[in-house]
């Protein structure tokens, strides 16, 4: 244990209080609305936050990579879904993973429902799930097309696979201003998928699962009927894209760049935290902060008067001339990119350093 | 040795053909310019690539962190320059490190001179440097300002330091449009880094080295009179940034991003390749490459009807509808934002993979 005050810069901080309430509160409303968490991993890539997940219900995981599908394997985590469109170069990957754990996978093309209905996974079908457009448009089959019946009929025809239910991710919440259009792209998303569970349902297919997942959407959502889990992730950790999105307060983003600054110009001053320590996650267009905005003293809110004005590869530019050697603590704009430019977390609880988990960031 | 073809996606490949011509090709140049060449590590973070360098007569070399000066130096390089302003919370470990090699440090403050001067080195005095604003305005004294004098007299008059020279980076280089504007920055910076140099020098303090860096200056400098290094870094693999500023063409670029289609909709597809595998890097405000343009069929000149039109964590939107399944190779626009995503090259020749190079990203 010691405290902050004595970390090398640039560093990247997690305070467990926050995490912890911010766990404890998405499990809640999980449960209030009746859904089953399978919180998303790729925020944290992290086996000692995804254990705190597992404590407090998380019913299996998400994952953006196979990388980290095996990462958690390896951890015991024996239930995850790999959510993004299977890559063919690494069906073989996957199928040797899927006879380890119980491992989804998703498509949202017959090109991969044939992939995958050619190999022989030996032991238990491959559980496959179909990725349905609910409004974002960036993947998925469109719930009024055709394909929504042929590819589930497609799988669950196929020996070897066996339809695990439909996946939605509502990123264009990204893109709400204000409650009142977040709540309506919540509910457009529970509706379509709904919805489209129904269609297949009527063409003879069974759905076991429809699941839903973004952070935004999860914040502020009033119903979850028909729906059976839910997949956020950035709720671990929020960020201050989320504060804008109005998902969170600034005292809830439980990460933050810890730097210092090392040259005082006229007009400004450098940090040791460039791209390579927060990305170049320039946040939403109306954010007023920057590549970042920065706390104040008391580690919890912002101060109004600094923030990122730009940053390369190792620099970042504060707002103000500062003296070198301060010391300030940046809210990342995104902080699951924010937190794949770091090794390891510098675990805090009041200001103590009290350990140090390991970020597993790989391909 | 393999083909390219049966690489699992995402992967980053690096053409052994193209590094060492442009390694070859920029030895050349600094010998020609009459300049020792102390080449930016930042970019490739690699062992071997350094070594490459190396063979080719690179004097010494530069680095962006301290982790990297550690790795270099466990590797056999035993002249680094860390070219950013010395990290107070860090001078403990960068004088562990002077102790085993000869390690050069930057200073563009008092603060930082007064932090370096009361610590107890042992052996060697520890070889600082002052960086001096050539014009771009990010950090570094003013060439006209009291500190210019000020700051070297400081460092010459304590005992466990030596100054070693002044040191730039003309960073504005990157804004500039067409090679004219590009010459006309080289040119400043050279003539106001020798001016420096001659100011400090009328006041009675020697200086060893004056040291210029970026790669777009020294892609069109026509002089360097007056100066003793330089330090470019992009060089060794260019990018698309490079190529609209005219430093490079689309065949000098080494690195790429071989990425798979793993899902069509109607108006674009979807790779395997997001800002987890490129960075957030926009490129060039003039760019119409989006967030960057993909390679035709030869791997080498660029397709003009596709590129990547947005990033998220780790989807990449193409401009147009393609087959899933299908592969392409991305030109980064920055490709030491991109190289620092990724644990190893796929060392390439002709088409077979050849090797594989780790990448040291850390901090």
């Amino acid at each position: 244990v010691s405290s902050i005050d004595g970390l090398p810069t640039p560093a990247l901080l997690l305070d467990l209080d926050i995490l912890e309430r911010n766990l404890e509160r998405m499990a809640a409303r999980a449960a209030a609305l009746g859904v089953r968490l399978r919180p998303h991993l790729k925020t944290h890539k992290c086996v000692e936050v995804a254990a705190l997940q597992r404590d407090r219900g998380a019913a299996g995981v998400t994952v953006s990579t196979l990388y980290e599908a095996a990462v958690f394997a390896d951890h015991g985590f024996d239930d995850i879904t790999w959510a993004f469109p299977v890559i063919l170069s690494r069906v073989e990957e996957a199928i040797e993973l899927a006879a380890r754990i119980r491992l989804g996978l998703v498509i949202d093309s017959a090109t991969a429902v044939d992939a995958l209905a050619s190999c022989h996974p030996g032991g238990e079908p491959l559980r496959v799930w179909l990725k349905v457009d609910c409004g974002y448009h960036r993947a998925g089959v469109a719930p009024d097309s055709d394909e929504l019946l042929a590819l589930p009929r497609a799988i669950a025809s196929a020996d070897n696979l066996h339809f695990a239910g439909i996946l939605s991710h509502s990123g264009h919440g990204y893109d709400a201003i204000g409650r009142p259009q977040m709540q309506a792209i919540a509910e457009q998303e529970r509706a379509v998928m709904v919805d489209a569970a129904q269609r297949i349902r009527d063409a003879g297919v069974p759905v076991p699962e429809v699941s839903v997942g973004s952070t935004p959407a999860m914040s502020v959502v009033d119903s979850l009927i028909g729906v059976t889990e839910a997949r956020p992730g950035n709720y671990a950790f929020y960020d201050y894209t989320q504060c804008l999105l109005g998902s969170c307060e600034p005292e809830d983003c439980a990460v933050s760049v810890l730097a210092s600054v090392v040259s005082r110009m006229p007009g400004h001053s450098v940090v040791d935290a460039g791209a390579l320590a927060l990305s170049k996650d320039p946040g939403p267009e109306r954010s007023a902060a920057g590549m970042g905005p920065v706390h104040a003293e008391d580690g919890l809110t912002l101060d109004p008067d600094l923030h990122l004005t730009s940053l390369s590869q190792e620099h970042g530019i504060v707002s103000r001339p500062l003296p070198v050697g301060t010391r300030l603590r940046i809210q990342p704009n995104h902080s699951c990119l924010t937190v794949a430019c770091f090794d390891e977390y510098q675990v805090v609880r009041r200001g103590e350093v009290v350990d140090r988990w390991k970020i597993w960031r790989g391909r």
